[in-house]
């Protein structure tokens, strides 16, 4: 689908459910929000539907809404690339979704139709769609959409960030948003548990490979001893890739029999590859597997195979 | 100066110093290297110079340079709001600077010719007078305007970020920049040293009032133990104030016979008065004051301050 047909769609049908992906981020919930306010400014029904909790940092989202009860006669999915990512909701949507908007290139076209763009977030389609829409961005849009563009790009830190990314959050700086407290919510804000676990994770940095290869470990016992939750592990698994002179950061997170294994690689090393080896896989710098065993045979096996691809 | 009489003023000179602020940054450096190439498309000589080693972080942009000999017939300082900040070569310069380009608005007016626009970065203005040149800005330029401009954003998180700020940023990417590898290094890459340093300082953090205010501690033991140098204790002081629910973030760094305090707020809790009780100063969010006696003494008497503070 074309943006012209997307917009298209939009004004044909009515009543809309706008499903976003489990463990919700920035960028499904802002995009989700914008749309439910567009299609509101052109006179249609919608209310966003995601299978987990929102988490209370995108309450100044969430909290200016109240949908309408209706019977829903059309299905949305927004930064939704494969129907498992559903979660909870999956079942009773996933043979269900008239049209996915999406910016992943491994969307595996479940939806009956499909308006996808490769650009660094989803966020970024949904501005687009909104101005060929003819509907105005308001101030309301504009947070949704600046949340979502911000947050999938790192505050435009990350390398998918592009010049579309930023001049489209020029414009929503245009419009007057409070920048200041989303960045602060979005990037700088952490708990006291996610402070106590950091502090916890960085104590057990072990480095190999002469200081090319640093892992972590997120224990059960540092998780028990800092009351951190599933939130406050967001990003542990990069902290070991951003130290100088590293090339492979690995981070051990304990789970059931084993080890759940985070890998990030900076310059030619492929995350992909060595995670591979153990039955794993993702991206070529940032991957994962995971290994059985106690901590210290995941760590000696996971740095066996990472000493091999130096090498190489 | 308005912008076209700053472009003039370089046209008509010649055989050009180009200043920067000591303890340098992305934005002294990449405006003051920028100009140097918008100068030298212009047909005119210059020559970097700086009061302080660069970090080898920079050498990116320095390493590409060389300089040639010359009797300087014209000095320009960028991003030096005060000849202090020149540090070792202030006495040299001080009285000399014909013209100063500048984005603070605390600027002393200390040069015979000042160009200054409160922007967010020194960057920016220097990217306005090189388009007002008429110079093509190339991938070399670009190069050095991206690094200023994301250095003093905070890679476009900090509430200084504009629309302006963005637009430009988007016309460097535009260019074709490696904007990852300047990415990862002012803002990814940490020294095994800062880590190790990060990591004991916040086993070090106290809350008080209610969990609004925290304090951590860097003392010289930390630093001696993880090998830290100067570089490495940039950004402590804005550990505190980044942890949920904390107002007041509080950093004592041990110094001769007391501590150095750096006060960093959030919302209406102002730091400069809290900072002044103790003969300090600063911005309302950000500021800094001396305290003698010991470590608890000095805790002691910062905490009694801001719970007074908390309690107005």
């Amino acid at each position: 689908m074309m943006l012209s047909e997307a917009a298209a769609f939009l004004r044909e049908h009515d009543d809309y459910i706008v499903l976003t992906h489990r463990y919700p981020d920035g960028d499904t919930l802002g995009s989700a929000y914008a749309l439910f306010y567009a299609l509101k400014a052109i006179g249609k029904r919608s209310k966003v539907i995601c299978g987990d909790n929102i988490p209370k940092k995108y309450s100044y989202i969430t909290d200016k809404v109240a949908f309408e009860e209706f019977a829903p006669q059309c299905i949305l999915a927004v930064d939704v690339a494969d129907t498992k990512l559903l979660g909870s909701i999956e079942k009773k949507y996933k043979d269900k979704v008239d049209l996915c908007i999406d910016h992943h290139g491994s969307n595996v076209r479940y939806a009956k139709n499909l308006f996808l763009e490769e650009t660094a977030a989803a966020g970024e389609i949904i501005y687009n769609l909104i101005k060929e829409l003819g509907v105005e961005v308001d101030k309301n849009i504009a947070e949704c959409l600046y949340t979502a563009i911000s947050t999938d790009t790192g505050c435009f830190k990350y390398s998918n960030t592009t010049s579309q990314t930023l001049r489209i959050a020029a414009d929503l700086l245009d419009i007057g948003i409070d920048k200041s407290t989303i960045n602060y919510l979005m990037f700088e804000c952490r708990s006291k548990a996610k402070i106590m676990l950091e502090s916890l994770v960085l104590e057990s940095l072990r480095f190999d490979c002469d200081g090319k290869c640093a892992s972590v470990f997120v224990t059960s016992d540092m998780i028990e001893k800092s009351g951190a939750d599933d939130n406050d592990l967001d990003g542990m698994a990069s902290i070991p890739r951003t130290i100088e002179g590293v090339l492979c950061g690995i981070t051990f997170r304990s789970s059931d029999n084993g080890f759940k294994i985070s890998v990030r690689t900076n310059g030619d090393l492929n995350a992909c590859s060595i995670c591979s080896e153990l039955g794993g896989g993702g991206h070529p710098a940032a991957s994962g597997c995971f290994v059985s065993g106690t901590m210290e045979q995941a760590y000696e096996k996971m740095v066996s195979i990472v000493k091999k691809y130096m090498e190489e």
